[in-house]
């Protein structure tokens, strides 16, 4: 018998959100459990990374389940790095970020703190994905995700990832029967219309909330936006090289060294 | 004679910093400037939003350049989305960032809040540049930048930029008759070893600092890494739709719908 996979859990929503708890409950069916999660909600954190203040690192048992746990102070990136570089005695087989409570397609990648761990695993060099289940709300149910969790973790332990590419998933808020199964996607275009609310505070400065309305620009088939309005969860690899291969040659005849 | 261009400078590093000012001071000499930064340093902020708090914006005004000036209580990308949504009356024609005070080059632009400002911008659909010096100092000289920043500048705004790219620009920390020129780069490979120190606070916790060592892993001579070390300024052209269409085709040949 082959040895259990060591995994990492991490999410952005915070160590006791009920799409973590249902991630490990999914993680400890497959390997050994380490969770290094944030011990207050980080949404909307991007990659962010804890470069002028202290890290606290506490180890807690949340459940009577086998998994490992540690809360941590920082971000969801922190808490890779922390967990990779100093509390893992052995490099993980793979990293799990989520389930996030919201979307996590198209644009939003960018945003988004459940990705930012993924793809800090994968700078690291290891098989990395991120789940997001499209509920924004805290009682959202998970039952549905879990088959679909672990048959996509079961594949990424057994094919790997090449180097550059982790995995980006969202779940549709279906019930299991409805959902008509995993979809390869590309990103879509989209954004957000920002409408920022301007109010007074009890001083009478004025303050701005941020607030949009989510809106897809591709009309695109083969897009995340796509399989999930239509009942699949998406599935897009993402890369970390940022580069815009295809307009570098474009740059090269501006007139940058006269 | 054409109507002036309107430029939205922004940064990361604060609306004081010295690589903010000598921006504006390059900005003012081509076109109408409106600058929107934070009113504290947000580096390694990635592309953080201010999703459950409040943003604070004031009008400052902090020398007698013709400038307006906001300052900002949210991190770049909130800058970049009140700028547009709000504060401005029309759609800048460009968008600067930085000049931030240390290097963006590499893998750095994952956790870089310059680029992520510029990153926002080109979400938008406004042609932006992230611009940084390679010396993390407060009292860094950033007098040789000042010529290249122009033309980088003035060939975007002649040029434009096409959906999906922003320019990442990093200049090394060299007098200016030691500078190269500009060269067309694609993104190093490299990633940080992460050396956290222990410390005990007062109460006796535990805690963490985040330290850490640059490796730059790739030895192609068309890096941004290889034209900084040789005297160049690099200029990589960025994209956010951060799907690895390169393996789309291998994911459709795992088993995900038995």
């Amino acid at each position: 018998m082959n040895k259990k996979p060591l995994i990492l859990v991490t999410n952005d929503d915070g160590i006791t959100a009920p799409g973590l708890r249902t991630l490990i409950e999914v993680m400890n069916t497959i390997g050994e459990v380490v969770v290094v999660a944030p011990d207050s909600p980080q949404s909307g954190m991007g990659h962010a990374i804890t470069v002028n203040s202290t890290l606290y690192v506490e180890k807690v048992k949340i459940d009577n389940n086998p998994q490992t746990e540690y809360s941590c102070s920082g971000t969801p990136v922190d808490c890779v790095k922390l967990a990779v570089k100093q509390i893992l005695g052995r490099r993980p087989d793979i990293c799990v970020s989520g389930i996030n409570h919201g979307a996590n397609s198209s644009i939003n990648v960018i945003y988004s703190g459940t990705m930012s761990a993924a793809l800090e695993a994968g700078i690291e060099g290891i098989p990395a994905i991120g789940f997001s289940l499209c509920n924004y709300n805290w009682s959202a149910d998970f039952e549905a995700s879990k088959s679909f969790v672990k048959t996509i973790t079961e594949n990424v332990l057994e094919h790997g990832l090449p180097e550059g590419v982790v995995l980006n998933v969202n779940i549709p808020d279906l019930p299991k029967k409805e959902i008509k199964g995993i979809k390869v996607c590309r990103q879509a275009k989209a954004n957000w219309e920002e409408e920022f609310t301007k109010r007074q505070n009890p001083s009478g400065r004025d303050y701005y909330w941020l607030a949009g309305k989510f809106v897809n620009l591709d009309e695109g088939e083969d897009t995340d936006e796509w399989a999930l309005e239509h009942g699949y969860i998406s599935l897009v690899p993402v890369q970390f090289d940022l580069t815009a291969h295809h307009y570098m040659q474009n740059l090269n005849s501006w007139n940058l060294n006269d």
